[in-house]
């Protein structure tokens, strides 16, 4: 298998200026694994349901080809679920509801089939979660690839400096990694987070693109341009998913191959936001990625100057 | 002449989380000028300041081969004064002051050697007063390049729609293009601002880089990415004097050139952040920008990708 993603499966309800999703299936396992399919990459999944997640979404996983074996469903208990509401310009939401559920005791046992993949991809959950998932997939010397979140930041510290020192890509928000850092500078932010363990940082900056450290490479990345956006939710989970599917296909660990990935991720992430809920995603092609792929590079294509 | 500058000559004090600055050397038309010359290009400035105006800022900007056959000094007044506070990430500010002084009064009537420059680059100010030089120096057919400010589209919304429908190049901030056009879209705005009358926008997003659209091309561009920021103010001018003193050199009008100008923009824009008021660019050289240029490339190249 090329990429186990862990992470969350979920119910969301979600409200923004242009309306409103009740219970939609969500999570960020959900979505890096559609994601990461989309690049054609071999995807097993591992998280935990509740009694009352629908065959329906087990159905749109399967059928999109995310590898279900990890798939645990806690039939006692109720799944994940969130719910939240976005400001004005989608540039700030409020939590409403943070109904754990399922994922209050779930501690991950991979299948032994599920223990040697070449890209381990931790959404964001749990640091200490993640930290078990990187230990039992230790032997087989995956790149990990994770993403974490402002409560763990200031929640869990230590057990997030723990995971983050074993991580070689960490991807945060812009907000995250100035927290995560203590300083206003991204550049100053990115070093730290850099010392406490990744070669990589990602930093993700929504509308306005995101910046990526790896090595002595700096490159900063335009998002892709929308008229409108329907929901952002998912949109980080979406970027990890497409980041590690791309360096899953490329099998490339180079600077340039982490800035195709940011490419990818941005592009992908694209898609997520024009629906609520997943629904454009599961519907995305190899093709559709294509096409905005080649729109992101005349979009961002800086002009050659004469000297 | 090649370029015609008009705007405020200006004293600011400036308060930011690193440091403060008392009176020092600013205005919009200050920035515009002394960025164009980076460019080398041919610039005369048309602005009013007080008897309280420093012969030394009288000969900085001499010596930078500012033509100030158009500073006109109203001995009766003040210089225009400024004073503001910056929050913690530099994205915001407080005005603190304001003293518009002898720019209360101030009428704009160019002599005859000014009436005929190929470009005009209005900086912040009154739209009647962009009006009247945009009147002054209509024979000469000159491509206009023009900004504002929120103050105004909230003030003089119908003297600004004017003054907007007979500007070649608008450039506003993300705020006050979505202020502007009353949606929080940027895609929308610039449509609808492009719609008033100006074949090209430019959103400048500060920190997060700058969208171009011009005919049927949209160009995003990051930021210069610096590890700290003095101070922010005049970076906005500096931007535009940078884009009009690149329109001036290349004489090209093409959306390929607008292209290359938002990267000089941005490029020269990023000295004058690195100190308080016009220090920095008052030393910038052509070969510190063109230095800049090249790392601005490689900062911002989209690697590519193979589908």
């Amino acid at each position: 298998m090329s990429i186990l993603v862990v992470g969350t499966v979920a119910y969301d309800t979600v409200e923004t200026p242009f309306g409103r999703a009740d219970r939609v299936l969500g999570g960020s396992a959900t979505y890096a694994s559609l994601a990461a399919r989309v690049l054609g990459a071999d995807v097993e999944l591992n998280a935990v349901v509740g009694g009352d997640f629908a065959e329906a979404h087990v159905d749109a996983l399967r059928d999109r080809g995310v590898g279900l074996d990890g798939l645990v469903r806690d039939e006692a208990g109720k799944t994940f679920f969130w719910e939240g509401r976005y400001g004005h310009d989608l540039s700030s939401r409020d939590t409403l509801t943070t109904d754990l559920n399922v994922l209050a005791t779930f501690e991950p046992d991979l299948p032994a089939s599920l223990r040697a993949p070449e890209i381990v991809c931790l959404g964001n959950l749990d640091p200490v979660i993640q930290g078990a998932v990187i230990d039992q997939t230790a032997a087989a010397a995956p790149l990990v690839v994770a993403d974490t979140m402002n409560f763990w930041i200031e929640s869990a510290p230590e057990a997030l400096a723990e995971t983050i020192a074993r991580v070689d890509v960490l991807l945060v928000n812009e907000e995250e990694a100035r927290q995560l850092a203590d300083t206003p500078s991204l550049v100053k932010a990115a070093r730290d987070i850099r010392a406490m363990g990744p070669r990589t940082v990602v930093i993700k900056k929504g509308e306005h693109g995101a910046l990526l450290f790896c090595d002595d490479d700096v490159f900063a990345a335009p998002a892709y341009l929308l008229e409108t956006v329907a929901d952002p939710t998912g949109a980080g989970d979406t970027f990890l998913g497409g980041f590690a599917g791309h360096l899953a296909r490329s099998g490339a660990r180079s600077s340039e191959a982490m800035r195709q990935a940011v490419v990818v991720g941005s592009a992908l992430a694209s898609f997520v936001v024009e629906s609520f809920g997943p629904d454009r995603l599961l519907e995305t092609t190899s093709d559709d990625l294509d096409g905005r792929l080649e729109a992101f590079q005349r979009l961002a294509s800086v002009p050659a100057l004469v000297f």
